[in-house]
């Protein structure tokens, strides 16, 4: 049997991730269930897809990704199912597969709750009504087509990429995590051709910020730049946390100057 | 083999979940072990209770659930076991488990610690020490009359259900949700007979508050109210944190009138 | 197959965890995992040798830990893996899995990450890279001896032991759990040959702290200490939260004299 990851900006203090599990036993005995996420920023579509993008690869192949980050539960928007890279997909038409969608195998399906034998339709928690119960009947060999209709314009994600410039790069943070290291839109690519240290402004202060290649390059408590695990310019500090230091969060402009500021 | 839930307000820092997965795993090897909710406010019966009503029984027939929200830990409060509805409960006897002890099947059980073949009983961890343990042996396929005695008087949850006036109705919040939702007392039927838009005091507040179908039938950053998922009245902010907004909690007054405050 | 638990200062806001358990199953698909804890205070090994020191060994024999306090990330600190107590351990050598190490069976080894087919080697996540692979492997059946080579030289944990003086005890707090609980380093020997009431101070205050055996032992929102179910002192407050009450923390001087102060 398949494993079924779930992904949410749930958190774990209510019913909301255990109601999806149990659906999912209930319908799919024998799916292993893996949490991925709960503690996505509430409503940061970017948030979540950025989790989902460098972790649910990492799973076996056929592995079915639930993924719910879902401020429009209870409007039109749709809900989608689809296959992309050997995984199936399976959350909101709002931008938050985004990666997968891009490679998409095949068509992409706007389920159909009606098909999903399932006799609850609440306006707010399409996770345990619809995102569920369509991960487990995937999971117990239904076929796309058996839960949705094909559909041509899924939702791209919206953000705003990073812009490189004559003198620099403009980008923000993408991403804060666990640690207070500011995960930015900058891939290793537009950085490797600039020089170092950095001149960077993280919101509107300028900072002389020396790119290394770990935490421990640099002394406790002083700030880094690195290429974090996902590839991208992370602003950190060495055991400490930079999103206090910097007073910076999820949005926040970062400035890279080739140029002393 | 069947599933164990687990449900505490023991949170995830410490070693108290997975002392007492390991010790499950360690009697019962082949339990599939499923996190219902770990992180019911601290010593919150009443809010542990509503998480359990509305996400155990979405689990297959015969899962069990061990429960332990258990500020009497150590005095002479009984620990629980009995079959409801088709699943196996383990918790303590302080009102936990009332919502499926009123449909208890058949005696409820106090469990005696001494046939749990369980070397240890400590003073503050009887997860550990009693609710693991006779949830494994359960699991098992040992009886419930192998690791107690039958009792006819569990306690029951105490909690002031909401009140019908004439002009409106009193209730209060009984669960403040990860997004800051306020979820009171007030169930669906006792709200539909009123008009709309709902007048609500929140605390000594007073608020013209809409009922509407969901979050996003209204503005950002806009007060709705709305039956939510557990089908009980909830007072939220569109993309916004309700607790946060109306200053409110576990606990807080919630007064409904029919007429303009 | 066997269990594989993890516990990281990860939280569960990132990719990380999802990231190492995609590694694991990918690798080794049967295996179990079971989350530890991923709530270790950021970069504080002591912390995470105390949850692993009270949970680890509740489990199965075989079951292979799976560790991650890493603040050396990315400089030459080696990665170990070794068996102790019947089971198997996988984590820094940074003094993590210090409890181990002075049980350890046979020799420790030092993980050579080309022994493990993964084609990445970040500077700053080796629970993906390194870690989560080793541990996958030894749950695939091959051995020690495949993955890394003996070493002689494992570090230990670098701490302060309690120290007993004429007119009493000096410890520090070790531990403080979800419900504000002050867990010390000393041990239920240690302080049952001292009289009753403790005389204590917490950091530099004086307080005259009954020992009881369980926390409804003193009425709702009063001190108490008590020996916790680690068989070490703990400072409370029945329903309440002495962190905050006491202002203590990790590395609060707790301080116990025979005589009142």
């Amino acid at each position: 049997m398949p494993i079924v990851t779930l992904t949410s900006d749930f958190g774990l203090r209510d019913y909301y991730v255990s109601a999806m599990k149990g659906v999912i036993l209930r319908t799919a005995p024998r799916v292993r269930i893996v949490d991925l996420c709960h503690d996505i920023s509430p409503q940061s579509i970017e948030s979540g897809a950025f989790v989902l993008q460098h972790s649910a690869l990492e799973f076996p192949s056929s592995t079915i990704h639930c993924a719910v980050v879902d401020p429009g539960v209870g409007t039109g928007r749709r809900a989608l199912a689809f296959t992309s890279r050997d995984h199936v997909w399976v959350g909101p038409d709002n931008g938050l597969l985004h990666f997968a969608l891009q490679a998409a195998d095949g068509f992409v399906y706007a389920i159909d709750p009606d098909r999903l034998e399932n006799p609850r339709l609440s306006a707010t928690f399409h996770g345990r009504d619809v995102f569920a119960p369509a991960a487990a009947h995937l999971a117990n060999g239904r076929n796309l087509s058996d839960i949705g209709e094909p559909i041509s314009d899924p939702q791209p994600l919206r953000s705003t990429p990073f812009q490189p410039r004559e003198s620099g790069i403009d980008g923000h943070v993408i991403h804060v995590d666990h640690f207070g290291n500011l995960v930015t839109n900058i891939p290793r690519s537009a950085i490797e051709s600039l020089g170092d240290p950095l001149h960077a402004y993280v919101g509107t202060a300028p900072y002389a910020i020396e790119l290394k290649r770990t935490y421990a390059d640099v002394a406790s408590n002083q700030l880094l730049a690195l290429i974090g695990s996902a590839e991208l310019l992370e602003i950190s500090v060495n055991k400490g946390d930079a999103k206090r230091r910097l007073e910076a969060g999820y949005g926040t402009a970062v400035r890279i100057e080739k140029q002393p500021i």
